[in-house]
């Protein structure tokens, strides 16, 4: 349980620029902890400065690499730069895999470079909401660059890059089937593509088919530029940044108040209703309808059945609704002893 | 909008083994329909006497060719036998784009056999429970087996697996470094492994590599053995069945009853979660707090704050509640006309 003036504490270092802070703060907003409606209604306000660039793609297309030399290059700008990798890592450890992950070391000793890794399992459900909230905080701590860096398979995955402002979908020439199959869904969301390991046969192929299928788009508006890249040997990185830096422009200059507008509200909407879930399942776990459960239990009742009988009996649900989700909800055990 | 009448049409040409009706009612549970709830009300005490055998692993492992030998091995035992398959597809489209699903087509001529393929992507978040639900009818309809197979990457595919009696994790001698990286996450969950296209170079050292490390896991209980096959020219399927019955047997004399028990709370509390998320965000997007939301559009309210305000003054939610969602919820227009 982390008391109110613990985060008080933790929320004045954040502003102060304490890094251990920071990562304190997303380790509670990474474990859905107490206090994380606190800490966002205080980050928030705070944030929005910073550009959200997303890069995914396939496992092995070298983007922790390509992530590595876009660092040394917004670094070289001046910028101030957060890396937020979601690994494909283990249900049961939570920890990252990917042995890549240790080329990022190489900016350890920069404290304008923040690198974390968060788990895309063993969340179930709960890293969308999650991942938003640390770009949030990521930003408001003042990087001027977030960089979110996830493989692109699986709905989670793409649904975190839904908070990029510019997507970035690498590919490498070699693609096997596989990565063909995946390609089919990333490159709908691609703002830029990167052929990596460009000096490899077939990258020219690449870029054709690839460019021929932003041509047969046929739409109006931005056009996915195909960058070739060599990250190991830092080829092709500054063109990358120069087409990241245009699709900025480009959202600059299309710019739909409206739209964001939308988005406030569609983040309102995600908050109240997990808030809403987090009660839910918390007081159901404490026994709030103790004989709808034991009967549930013993198969005497359907569980769909019995939902419909509570819903229509809210009395129960009000009750439920009007106390603060203060402990850990059924199932979320292994999360909290974690943090 | 499907009136009840239809639902209770649909449900009774379901339990008159009428295909059409079985196709009709899981689309209306993978679009999250009205009436969901009626029919899962329904269908889920008919349910509950298949086997669930999940299927996972990397793309390009050969798992819907394994599947399909599966099939046939299952069906000379006279078993009925249904297949969910989770594609990797499209985020706008909603179709599948993996070719070789088109191999299963096999048994189209078969009425024994029901294959489906669900898209994993467009469905934000609520694929686990679609997939549980499509379970659920495939189960009630009379089939024997039902195979789950997905794409081992992503926590939603992941979650699905939970689904599984059990989980058979498909790998190949010349997995890559992508490979490697999603067998870290898969292996854990594995409760048989199959090497396919196992006579392909390197199929043994990765067979001794997998029984090293169940081997080291010195775990009591269940060990999963390593099976190869060439799902091409079937070879290796016979032993893989063998292997997923020797489990079941397992299962069947360890089964502990407060598991079920606690399984069927989980699925209720979800069920619950599940209708209160969508009676907010429909009250929400029909004007249920219009002066809350108008201040969050304008950015005079931060969404974290106004979450906390609308939870502190529950008169607003508690109306909400007692109203059933009828209407879509905001965001899942698309999904809506697709049914």
């Amino acid at each position: 349980m982390t008391s109110t003036s613990r985060i008080e504490e933790l929320l004045t270092r954040f502003i102060a620029h304490d890094r251990i802070a920071l990562a304190r703060l997303i380790t509670m907003v990474e474990n859905r902890a107490d206090g994380v409606g606190v800490i966002m209604e205080r980050v928030y306000p705070m944030a929005g400065r910073a550009v959200v660039i997303g890069i995914t793609g396939a496992p092995g297309a070298g983007k922790s690499t390509l992530v590595n030399r876009l660092i040394a290059h917004l670094r070289q700008r001046g910028q101030r730069v957060a890396v937020l990798a979601i690994d494909p890592s283990s249900p049961f450890s939570g920890g990252a895999v990917l042995g890549d992950r240790v080329r990022m070391t190489d900016h350890y000793r920069d404290d304008a470079v923040y690198i974390r890794s968060v788990s895309s399992r063993g969340s179930h459900g709960g890293l969308s909401r999650a991942a938003r909230e640390i770009v949030h905080v990521l930003d408001a701590f003042g990087h001027d660059v977030v960089i979110i860096e996830t493989v692109g398979v699986g709905q989670t995955e793409l649904g975190v890059m839904d908070l990029a402002d510019t997507t970035v979908v690498v590919t490498v020439p070699e693609g096997g089937d596989g990565v063909q199959a995946m390609k089919a869904g990333l490159n709908e969301i691609a703002d830029v593509f990167v052929v990596n390991k460009a000096d490899r046969a077939g990258a020219d192929r690449i870029k054709a088919e690839l460019e021929l299928e932003v041509h047969l788009r046929n739409s109006a508006g931005w056009h996915p530029p195909v960058i070739m890249t060599e990250a190991t040997a830092d080829r092709g990185v500054d063109a990358l940044l120069e087409a990241i830096d245009r699709h900025a422009e480009y959202l600059a200059e299309t710019r739909d108040p409206a739209r964001l507008a939308e988005r406030r509200v569609h983040e309102f909407v995600d908050i109240v209703t997990a808030e809403i879930e987090r009660r839910t399942a918390r007081a159901l776990g404490d026994g709030a309808a103790p004989e709808l459960l034991d009967r549930i239990r013993t198969g005497e009742l359907n569980p769909y059945r019995a939902a419909r009988e509570l819903m229509e009996h809210p009395g129960t649900l009000v009750r439920v609704l009007a106390t603060p989700a203060h402990t850990p909800v059924p199932g979320d055990a292994r999360q909290q002893e974690r943090s």
